[in-house]
């Protein structure tokens, strides 16, 4: 039984909130939460004539662009090296499926790896990350996990990362990289926020260190907010190695999901080749994810958690262990029960570490903060060119909730009523799929 | 190893001829060859600012739009349970893929459906259709193959069918309904060319029969035109079995692609309530296509090939069986040597009947006539619009040429040069991928 994505399943449950009317801070979901660029409209509407199914790895525009994108980010890439899909889950999906052996997967890392290597009847091996960064397996504990097995494997990595929001630290990644090509193990780099690094900079990708063996997944889902339009594409290595992966993804490109839809291969080879508006768009969303991202950091140390430092993107990986006697106290005893306590006392709607593999008994959680830039069209636009969003009131307001959820969440007096409290009141009426889904395990 | 979709190679391997200046008569490719209606243009561009993910299984609107879409076809719907995929492809995969047991097919069967169980690691079982039509397995061979055997399975049905171009007779229809019901199987119903009957007529479902456990795919590629849109959706039955497919395939769902394009949900819930302008369209495409087959049908039985009369769609399904002994002479065997031939030698491109799983040795090919329409968008508005659309010019020479190269294919004289032989000239230079693409074995 493939269980509802956990991200996708909170975002429905708190948006099921919303439209019974109750209030909840969603820092539940990695949705980008920004408005489409205006020449992105326009090049969509220009291929709206555009109906033919093309080739199964994308339009030659869209490749060429992808390729010469990549190019100009250090690795040079041939257009048919480059594979379009609805996403980049169906191709991680598609190589995760077909490259042998075993998946190792950094502990904790994004929610659909674990399931789609379920999927793929494929056995997972977690492998903690370090204290400095997710996204990479330690390398000293992936070193000892993988000396006592052989055989093929696959390694995702995750740089930078969801759900800890860090960028692992270069050391870490070529060891792991090192690791992965004495055991021959293929990489999957999954570098889907790699335009989001806070300070502007560009991590090094796992396929400087290991290129013949590394395919690169990536999409506009994130820098470019157009999650909803599922434009994802894959980078394959030159070489034999490539080749072979490359015919095999192909393969099950055509048979499970034929092409990305024409008029988004137009929107991919616009946006692929970097005009300046949308270089300027991207470096705004990444100021604005940095600043509220940092700010919800501060409060998450006022509270007393634990948490890495946000790095990239818009998620923080909390770690309420400080407060676990007064979190026990209150039945609290691992994240699931902390997911639900934050939704369902405290109207704040995350996702339990568990969801990401980590340990049950952690009390973590993952926060994204991408959707606390406004409700509307225009409160969003607001927040990505204000100078200082925190002063924004929508934006201050919900630090101002998040502030008192945390403080009742972690005050040591069972029952202190949290101002958010009126989502409580309605707990008798939450539909059952909610506590599903936040009370899976993976 | 997937190899590449038959289907979509041959459409790649024609238009790198047609790039390089070939003459191919294209009848490769199930495109519906038709451009997009002004309506359907508008919506797009109306819901380009959407860019959330929004629920797995596709927006209220769209799900709302379905469910009336399939009531107003005597199947009353909750919108409930509605799922949109980027194309019914998906949706196809992860029923085969998660649905448990054998898959049984009718043979010839869509090449994606073997292809996707063996993805999944099923095991297909493919039963030979009845001579009147294709679509069903005949029922007195399905009822030999399930004696021998228990436990679960999945019988895939299409109705009307691709690649015979017919819809199953009714009585088989039924038959084979109240087998898998005896045997416990599941059904799945892709009913993708069920707006495409030639007579206007509308095809019984499976979910009649069957309705507690059939589901039925389908998506708007085939009536519509937009199969590079990506636009497909399942209706899942009502009952415990369908509640527990249903979440099993949102699962697959929001793991292996999360949801739909917005803006094309938009779209269908445009189409799907069946505005009159575009019931029109439908109508004007049906006709179009009812009187191009029939014309290649007719230049099939005078080349004196044997084939069953199109119903539905744009397939013929020919059995050059009565030319065995001429054919033989040039060497031509069964499917694959008689679709290089056409390919290679007289310029029109098909696909091998065991690219559908039917007998290697057997001279069956699928021919699709949707791509005789036209070039370009004008004429095909024009073919569209037309009274007569066989006295078009090109449609009118693309059936000249195909009377030539079957007359050539036929003739009992090896080395009769064809009039399309432009294209056999540049044999020497032809890509490697193709020639893998039309030998390739299923």
């Amino acid at each position: 039984m493939t269980a509802h994505s956990a991200t996708l399943a909170i975002d429905e449950a708190v948006r099921a909130r919303w439209a019974a009317g109750q209030r909840v801070l969603h820092l539940g979901f990695g949705e980008a939460g920004l408005p489409v660029p205006e020449s992105v409209v326009e090049v969509l509407t220009a291929a709206a004539d555009r109906n033919g199914y093309g080739p199964v790895a994308g339009s030659p525009e869209a490749r060429e662009a992808a390729a010469g994108w990549f190019g100009r980010r250090g690795l040079p890439t041939e257009p048919g090296r480059v594979l379009f899909a609805p996403g980049s889950k169906p191709l991680l999906f598609a190589l995760l499926a077909t490259l042998p052996g075993d998946v190792f997967l950094p502990r904790p890392a994004w929610v659909s790896y674990a399931a789609q290597s379920a999927l793929a009847g494929k056995r997972v091996i977690g492998v903690p990350v370090p204290p400095e960064a997710g996204g990479v397996p330690d390398p000293e504990r992936l070193q000892a996990v993988l000396r006592t097995r052989r055989g093929p494997g696959v390694l995702v990595l995750t740089v930078p990362d969801n759900p800890t929001g860090t960028v692992a630290r270069p050391e870490h990644l070529r060891a792991v990289c090192e690791l992965a090509e004495r055991h021959g193990l293929a990489l999957v780099a999954d570098e889907i926020y790699a335009e989001l690094i806070h300070d502007g900079s560009r991590a090094p990708s796992a396929a400087t260190h290991l290129p013949e063996r590394t395919v690169i997944t990536t999409g506009l889902s994130k820098s470019l907010a157009l999650g909803g339009w599922r434009i994802g594409f894959a980078r394959l290595p030159e070489g034999p190695w490539g080749d072979a992966v490359l015919a095999e993804l192909r393969g099950v490109a055509s048979e499970v999901w034929s092409s990305l839809a024409a008029p988004m291969q137009a929107v991919a080879a616009h946006v692929l080749a970097d005009p300046p508006e949308l270089l300027a768009h991207v470096d705004a969303a990444r100021r604005l994810h940095a600043k509220v991202a940092a700010a919800v950091h501060a409060e998450l140390l006022a509270a007393g958690a634990t948490c890495r430092r946000p790095e990239a993107g818009f998620y923080l990986y909390p770690d309420f262990e400080p407060h676990r006697a007064a979190l026990a106290a209150k039945g609290i005893d691992g994240g699931a029960a902390l997911a639900t306590e934050l939704l369902e006392r405290h109207g704040v709607g995350v996702l339990p570490g568990e969801a990401f593999g980590d340990e049950p008994g952690a009390l973590r959680c993952r926060m994204a903060t991408s959707l606390l830039y406004g409700e509307t069209t225009a409160e969003r636009r607001q927040a990505l060119r204000a100078e200082d969003p925190l002063t924004l009131p929508w934006v201050a307001a919900a630090l101002a909730d998040l502030r008192t959820a945390l403080a009742a969440l972690t005050s040591p007096t069972p029952g202190t009523a949290p101002r958010a409290a009126g989502a409580a009141g309605c707990l008798d009426v939450l539909s059952a799929p909610t506590a599903g889904a936040l009370g899976r395990t993976r």
